[in-house]
């Protein structure tokens, strides 16, 4: 076994016990990315230099005793969203070919401050706008599409290329791409994690996190990063649970209590059927484990999508507007007609999208009175094909891939509830299929034990793509 | 001395020591609704048989010993955009013609609780939608606007048909018809006091508050209503410090330490001479009373404009959407124009106006470091005549009546500071001039105590109109 096929766990346990060193793991990951990009181009920039450089400052570090914990000597990717400190951040955009910032966005200052080793920039859905990532491909099909918008990221950390990969999600940019790609994804609840140094998207709708290979890692990544920040407008001043340890607590015990949603609607319409039998598998298998399911039906279903264009357009063309004006040919064709609709928005819109967001956001509450967390798919197909200008379905009806694929993860983003995405299955020819859990604010912790006792009972979550 | 001439303090002494009756107030205060409202029309409603009735049982109540505090038997006039209990509340529109609410707004229901007599619903332009208020006439010139929006309880307040009138404040509306009608007005913190059961104009700009005679009198009410009301999404939870105490507290004490801002632009731009002599000579009071005075200038002071407009027009237009589309004829022309025109406002520029807004407050809050108030005219003209169509100015430069009376007033709305108004003068033709002192957030106090030293050395304020 390489070094860059150890999961999160195993490669802290051999570093800490120092049987290996972090120089043996960058090294082995870089040779990964050699490898791999070539295929996948999952990074906008590999920091291969500044990588082994700082690993052998850690690998150092830790010789002389000071070990600064699980995360000490890992290789991490960051998004291209996230700004970086001397390293360019383009947001994988002709518009920002050229910034270099000076500073780190705080997620990554956290985590670098955690010891871990940045081995470069991940490519996002131009400025996170779309959920396919067209620079990239999947690593279980290179003729698919890995997700997005944090599409890199996604194939990073199923290709072995890192071990933690940064994700945004305003509306499933970090489920979408674990889903297509077979990964852990989590967005924490709204405001849980400082976005400072991050490119909006929609502010009142982005969120950051972590993609990670298993659920116990993603844990690890939220213990190093939440918690308030008064330069996040956003951030919540709420205590910050022990997630690592309450997972650990909560290793090897069922999941008795626990009452699982299970959605009568909005989630299963329109999906394809080997992903809702594999997420129907995975919801059974949660009742296998002592969880208790009730089926809910899903409020204000049908406003979902309104709400979500009527908030995410103008927000992302009011962030734009300058560039738009100044340099609309820099952008690509799809994202540029997408900002300049956006313009088109009527206040009053806007206005009741946010006022209907408000009515969503409590009802809700109301339905999570009556359950702990709702399962259901994250995305509702397999990932498309890259030269897929459309999700055709049986019914003639058709979709573009970026509408298709955000379908189920908006809500969320609504709402700001927590939600984590898990591999949950794969299509006989292969590809990976992903569930999510959402629940309730601030309770991280209760999705985390479900996807830790769920992970544990099957062989789904962990898995590298075969490249 | 008839007992409406009665200040809140003498009544309330008067009351406690059994030495007046409510029941006596109240007919004197109902005869002189009825001597003036003729050529006043200053409420909507007067709800006479109720007020008799209320201050009988209040009568009651004291002979029996219980004796509710200084409000007790006191006599109210509520702002029509109020929702009273079985009054038509109409928001002076057609639109409400026959609108009978079930249920009290949290504020008249504080002061109902606190033994306040409703004498009746007063005029608001309008839905609140302007600042001239023209169903009803000002009390020192009846050829004039009271202003407004507020402008029914700045003339019965001024009038003496009531002690307490209740407004509502989102570009000055509070403020306005207190400066042009010569009584104090106080438009709290945004938040201090909930809005609950108040028609909105523009929520992100709405404030409530009383004008009244004197400045102790809007203490006693702020003290009867501030506090968190969770049903009203921008109320504050912080605590109610004791205004009537520290009103007392600082009886006969100068104003020695007070740092108090004199604006150099903005608040003295096209400012009628006479309104800027008298607010001049009031500042100098101020200073005579020990304060020191600090130049300043007012940061975004061009940007007011556009940011009110970019967010008030498009709240608006959303709240009366329905409406407008159902019935639109049944609004005045004036209204109807002004929320089509808020339909028009992109998202785009509603959120660049929010966005602005925020940099407002900080640079506000910025300012405030250097100074403990600002003081500044409240409006730039004195009443304006009911049938000008503009205010036109020396260098031949016209506004229409309301964007004239609103423009000094809205910072305070934009930035959600308190502001306290103040009459400071009277023209050589009789008409009063309105000075207001703006302050730091939840920082009432401080206003109120400088406005009582304000009130003690001068003659401006608590006169009624010599009707």
């Amino acid at each position: 076994m390489e070094p860059y096929q150890l999961s999160l766990s195993q490669a802290a346990a051999a570093i800490s016990a120092k049987e290996l060193s972090p120089v043996e793991l960058i090294d082995s990951v870089l040779a990964r990315i050699d490898a791999v990009e070539p295929r996948l181009n999952a990074f906008a920039t590999v920091t291969a230099d500044r990588a082994r450089k700082t690993a052998a400052d850690a690998a150092q570090e830790i010789v002389e005793g000071t070990y600064r914990g699980p995360l000490h000597g890992l290789p991490l990717g960051v998004k291209d969203l996230y700004e970086t400190a001397g390293v360019p951040t383009t947001s994988s955009s002709q518009v920002r070919a050229s910034f270099m910032p000076d500073t780190d966005a705080a997620m990554v200052a956290d985590l670098l401050e955690a010891g871990m080793v940045m081995v470069g920039k991940t490519h996002t859905h131009e400025f996170a706008y779309g959920a396919t990532t067209p620079t990239s491909r999947n690593p279980w099909d290179l003729e698919r599409v890995p997700g997005g918008s944090s599409g890199g990221s996604g194939a990073a950390v199923a290709a072995g290329e890192c071990l933690v990969g940064l994700g945004s999600d305003t509306g499933g940019s970090i489920r979408i791409p674990a889903a297509v790609c077979g990964t852990v994804g989590l967005k924490p609840t709204y405001g849980r994690i400082s976005r400072r140094g991050v490119a909006s998207l929609s502010w009142s709708l982005d969120h950051v996190g972590p993609l990670t290979r298993n659920v116990v890692d993603a844990a690890h990544v939220l213990a190093a990063t939440a918690g308030y920040d008064r330069s996040d407008p956003a951030s919540i001043d709420a205590p910050v649970p022990d997630y690592v340890g309450e997972l650990a607590a909560a290793e090897g015990r069922d999941l008795t209590g626990l009452r699982v949603g299970v959605p009568t609607d909005l989630y299963f319409d329109r999906v394809d059927p080997r992903v809702e039998a594999s997420v129907r598998a995975g919801i059974a298998q949660l009742e296998r484990l002592g969880a208790s399911l009730v089926e809910v039906g899903v409020p204000y279903a049908r406003q979902m999508r309104a709400v979500s264009w009527g908030i995410l357009g103008p927000e992302a063309s009011s962030y734009h507007q300058e560039d738009l004006r100044n340099s609309p040919d820099l952008y690509t064709e799809e994202v540029r007609v997408a900002l300049e609709a956006g313009e088109l928005v009527l206040a009053t819109d806007y206005i009741n999208a946010l006022r209907v967001r408000t009515l969503i956001q409590s009802a809700w509450r109301e339905m999570f009175t009556r359950i702990d967390v709702l399962a259901a798919p994250a995305v509702p197909v397999p990932a498309p094909p890259a030269d897929a200008e459309v999700v055709t379905w049986d019914d003639g009806v058709t979709e573009r891939p970026t509408d298709c694929l955000v379908r189920l993860s908006v809500p969320a983003n609504i709402t700001g509830l927590p939600a984590l995405a898990l591999p949950c299955g794969f299509t006989t020819e292969g590809l990976p299929v992903g569930m999510q859990l959402i629940g309730r604010p601030l309770e991280e912790s209760t999705l985390l034990v479900a996807g830790q006792a769920f992970e544990a009972a099957t062989d789904t979550v962990g898995r590298l793509a075969p490249l």
